[in-house]
């Protein structure tokens, strides 16, 4: 194994995957992103719908992490206000006009990797299309993940989740998690961002089957309706359960936040993830991972982590260091 | 002067400029587009209207044409067929999104130019927006480039074309045209592509003063309702009337059409461009400069040369080696 610039696998969706990939970058330039295909809002989901084409969006984030281009990763965030192009951000067109140029979604990704000239690779999880599914105790059934994102589950915590139609796992995707020495699960939203990656037919099989470490980044708030009350145990044993695999390392941060800003987020029904008192067969790896910069939710719109819900930011620079510190542990 | 890599400037709209640039840039690395900026009509019309940007189309049409990176000019040229970026090309979204982040077309051009690492420069004539207008002999007007182009002149032919408000010449291109060994007036409509761009105030000033020698592509076929029945020397006139100034040089094409072409032709009132009795104080080139190779015009949309209205082409190689000889029998 190498003892510097370690083979890094990070899996997940849009803002948890883009802030984790701009720091890990700093570390190693051997990353690959394997991203979530299931995303339907938003300027992604109008593309999907009128133009037939795969989820360009959180594709789209993860390149602009990994991208050494200032501009150019300014341009592919923009996002038009106005008009007919309204809501449309620069970069899903920008992928959406390959794909439909080349018919291949994995050609317009490759190109936009060119062009935006990024450390690593992405890999979207599939390159089929898939609609993401979320199935309740009671049989109750919710169809896409931007429904699925606003959903309240009420007694029906922990749902199956399900991709329709059957995908297969990307053989790139696969290939670099054979290959990785460690494979993170980035924050995120666990039924709608992480799930999709994690329940892809063979992800679960060469997950158990990789000799790269296991991480995850736990949440550092839980989200309304779905997730209230976790603690990092019932975070982590989520994601165990949808990959069907064993988590190594579970990072959670256990500094502690302003308490002006704990009251913002109770207006929101969003609490601060606790600790709970029991683990599962990982280890739990502590640090003061919040970041002390509050980004306002209205400031620029081609900022992605300014343009998302949640003012309580991970670290990304402390999070990255402390996965690297653990690959290296390994060797 | 230099015997070689002559400065040629291109003077010109969206079409005509592309085939003539296409073609020169393997003459000479020292070429600077000038265009139009009065396009109000398709995708450009809907970004002007909604997004209240300058006009890309015929700024992207000439990038293209200086590119040196096939996949990015195809990319460039991609229009969207469906949804709400239908008639939308990936080149003017990229355009305009970039105008929209800099609050600056000049330099939106300028990091277009970068991506699409082009062969010299692209210079729109103005950095204002304008309006094109029409005033026709009995004070009849018409507002809006697409609006004129449609226009039917009757009686009213050689119209006065004005330009509301009335904008400043871009410094950048009166400098170009000041240090050129040749200015080239492209093939294009008169009255919708070429006449915005000589009537800029500073634009005659400046072809009066440079040394470089002024040379005009004249049309192949008239325009019905606009200038039929004109030869040569009355496209040359009306290039000479609204720049206020005199040619040196007009290519005249003296190939026969295949008569069955000009009968598809003569079905849309379009006629060949005679070459008349009269000429004026410009020397007349002429030569073969008909393209044999027809372009079907409902092939390929990401071609603008096919996405245009007429089927006969110059030769564009041929025309670009006729004004290079020009530049170089003057050192």
């Amino acid at each position: 194994m190498p003892s510097s610039n370690p083979k890094i696998v990070v899996i997940g969706g849009g803002t948890g995957s883009f802030t984790l990939l701009s720091a890990l970058k700093n570390y190693t330039k051997n990353i690959t992103a394997i991203v979530n295909m299931a995303d339907d809002g938003g300027s992604t989901g109008v593309l999907r719908d009128e133009l037939g084409v795969l989820p360009p969006g959180d594709v789209r984030q993860c390149l602009v992490a990994l991208s050494e281009y200032p501009k150019i990763r300014e341009l592919f965030n923009y996002r038009f206000e106005e008009g007919g192009l309204s809501g449309h951000s620069f970069g899903n067109l920008f992928l959406t006009a390959l794909e439909k140029m080349t018919g291949n979604f994995a050609i317009a990704v490759e190109e936009a990797s060119k062009v935006l000239d990024i450390v690593g690779r992405v890999e979207p999880v599939t390159l089929d299309k898939v609609t993401l599914v979320m199935q309740g105790s009671s049989g109750n059934v919710t169809r896409g993940e931007f429904q699925i994102g606003q959903a309240n589950f009420g007694a029906e915590i922990r749902p199956e989740m399900l991709l329709d139609p059957v995908p297969s796992l990307n053989p790139k995707a696969r290939q670099a998690i054979l290959e990785a020495d460690a494979v993170v699960i980035a924050p995120g939203n666990i039924y709608g961002s992480l799930a999709p990656t994690l329940i892809v037919p063979g992800m679960s099989e060469v997950l158990n089957q990789t000799k790269a470490k296991k991480m995850y980044v736990c949440n550092l708030v839980t989200k309304p309706g779905q997730t209230d009350g976790f603690n990092v145990n019932d975070f982590a044993q989520e994601i165990e359960r949808f990959g069907s695999f064993s988590l190594d390392y579970v990072f959670y941060n256990d500094s502690n936040p302003d308490p002006s800003l704990l009251e913002r987020y109770a207006k929101n029904e969003e609490y601060w993830v606790g600790k709970g008192d029991s683990t599962g067969g990982y280890e739990l790896v502590t640090g003061e991972f919040m970041s002390n910069v509050f980004v306002a939710s209205n400031s620029s719109v081609t900022d992605p982590i300014a343009a998302s819900r949640t003012l309580i930011r991970h670290d990304s620079e402390k999070i990255a260091l402390a996965i690297v510190t653990q690959v290296e542990r390994q060797e």
